[in-house]
C-alpha cells in the first residue's frame, strides 16, 4: 500500500500542487509555496476566498469560475470560486496537465488539532489528495495573529522532501501542526494521535436591530489530553506534531461487538 | 468507553433529536421523524435548504437564524439557515433544554457509502452528535428517486431501540444504508467496513453565454470493493449494511512507521 514517488534527486523536479483554506491572499499559501519552490515545481489552486471550517464540503448547486491571482503583478496561481476540496477537484481535473507528485496544504492560520481534524479545510484538501490518489500533506501554524512563518516552512520542505522519497499509504495524509515561536524555541517533532481536545460553547445568542435572535458559533478549546502522544497537548508544549489521518472512517475495533448484536433478527 | 443510553421501557421515552443534509422539506426526514414518534419524544431541527456534500462544514462567517416549520398546518420543527452540523450545534445550545438520548439523521436520499462517508452532511450531522457527547445514528437509503422508506423507517426504529440499550462507543456513530426495495427483496442485514469506491470524472466544463468556461462537479461512482464487508459491495447486493463510523481519523497502525523516519535530526 506504500506508494513511492519520483525521486527529488531525478532530472525532473516533483510537481507540487499547493492549496489552503485560508483563501489564496493568506500569508501562509505563499509562505507554504516559497518553502515548496525550492525543491520542486510548483502550481498554487486555490479558494478564491477564505473557507475555514469548511471541512470536506463540495460545491454541488452552483457553477465554479477559474480565475488568475497575480502577486506584485506577476502570476502566482489559480482561484476557485468554491471550498478547498473544490480546488483540488477542478485542479486535478482542468487545470493540471498530469497528477502531481505530491499535494500540500496550507500554511493555515490556527491549529488543526484534536477535533479540528474533522472541521478543517486544510486537511480536507489534503484527504482530497490521498482520495486522488496523491501523497498529500497538511501544514498549520498554531496561531491567527503575528504568524511568524519561518520555521513552518523550513519545515514543510524538510517533510516535503522526506515524503517524495518514502510515499505514504495510499489512504493516509500527514497533517503537522507547527507552533508559533522561533526555531529555537521549538521543544521538537512528535509522531501523535488525534487528541480528544472538543470546543465548547458552541453558539452565542444575538439580536438584531428588529430584536429578532440570531446566533454565531463561537466557542472555546478545552484541554482533554494530558501526554505527548496526543497532538494538542503536545503543540501547546511546543513541539511539532505530525499526525497520520486517515480517509477510511471505520472503527475497525468495533466491528466484532456489532456482529454480537445479531441485527438479522 | 461504552454508554449506556436511558431504557427505553423507562417512565419516560428517550427524546430523539431528528436532523439530515437534504433540508427539512425532504422527505426522508419526515418518514424518520415518524419512525422516532412512535418510540419516544421527538425533535426536528434540520437545515431550511438542502445541504447535500456538505461534509462537516460549519457556518463561521455568518450569522444563523432558527425558525419554526409548519406541515399540514402543525408544528413539525425547527429550522437552521446554514449547514447539518449547524443544526446540531445550535439545537443542542438554544433549540433542546437537555442533552437528548439519541441523535438520528436522514434518512437521506442516495447512499452514503465509501468514500461518501466523507462527503456526507447526513454523517457529519451524525458524528457531531457523537462529537458533543450523545449516541448517534446516520441513515440513507441508495436511491434520488422513486424513494420507498418504508421498511427503511421500520429498520431506524428497530436499530434506534438496540442502540438505546446497547449505547456506543464515545466516538462512534453508526452509519445504516439501505436498498431501496421492499422488505422482501431485502437480503439480510450486515456490520461493514466503509468501502474503497470513488468517483471518477470530478468536473465538467461548460461555458456561459459570453463564451466564459464554468466548472460543475460531476462523476460517477466506480465500484472498487468485492465483498461483502464492504458497504458500497454489499448495499448493491440488496443487504442492509451498518457500519461503525469514528471521528478519530488518525492511522493508528501506521504510527510506528512514522516514528522511523528519525524527523528530530
Amino acid at each position: 500500500m506504500i506508494k513511492k514517488q519520483k525521486s527529488i534527486d531525478s532530472p525532473q523536479k516533483p510537481h507540487i500542487l499547493v492549496c489552503n483554506d485560508d483563501g489564496i491572499e493568506g500569508e501562509g499559501i505563499h509562505a507554504l509555496a516559497a518553502a515548496m519552490k525550492k525543491i520542486g515545481r510548483v502550481t498554487v489552486v486555490a479558494p478564491a476566498e477564505p473557507h475555514s471550517g469548511m471541512s470536506h464540503a463540495m460545491t454541488l448547486g452552483t457553477p465554479l469560475r477559474i480565475k488568475k491571482f497575480l502577486k506584485n503583478g506577476h502570476f502566482f496561481g489559480h482561484t476557485v470560486s468554491g471550498t478547498p476540496v473544490d480546488c483540488i477537484k477542478v485542479a486535478l481535473s482542468h487545470i493540471l496537465q498530469s497528477k502531481p507528485d505530491l499535494i500540500v496544504s496550507g500554511i493555515n492560520y490556527g491549529s488543526n488539532t484534536a477535533i479540528n481534524t474533522i472541521y478543517s479545510g486544510t486537511v480536507a484538501a489534503a484527504l482530497e489528495g490521498a482520495i486522488q490518489g496523491i501523497t498529500s500533506l497538511a501544514f498549520s501554524l498554531t496561531t491567527y495573529e503575528h504568524a511568524d512563518f519561518t520555521y513552518a516552512g523550513k519545515f514543510a520542505r524538510k517533510l516535503a522532501k522526506k515524503v517524495l522519497l518514502e510515499g505514504l499509504p495510499t489512504d493516509t495524509i500527514l497533517s503537522v501542526n507547527i507552533p508559533n515561536v522561533p526555531e529555537s524555541e521549538i521543544a521538537g517533532i512528535v509522531i501523535t494521535e488525534q487528541g480528544f481536545s472538543r470546543w465548547e460553547e458552541d453558539a452565542i445568542e444575538r439580536h438584531d436591530m428588529f430584536g429578532n435572535p440570531y446566533y454565531w458559533l463561537n466557542g472555546t478549546m478545552r484541554l482533554l489530553d494530558d501526554n505527548m502522544r496526543k497532538d494538542e497537548f503536545a503543540v501547546r508544549h511546543n513541539y511539532v506534531t505530525v499526525t497520520p489521518i486517515s480517509c477510511d472512517l471505520t472503527n475497525h475495533r468495533y466491528i466484532s461487538s456489532l456482529e454480537q448484536w445479531n441485527l438479522q433478527k
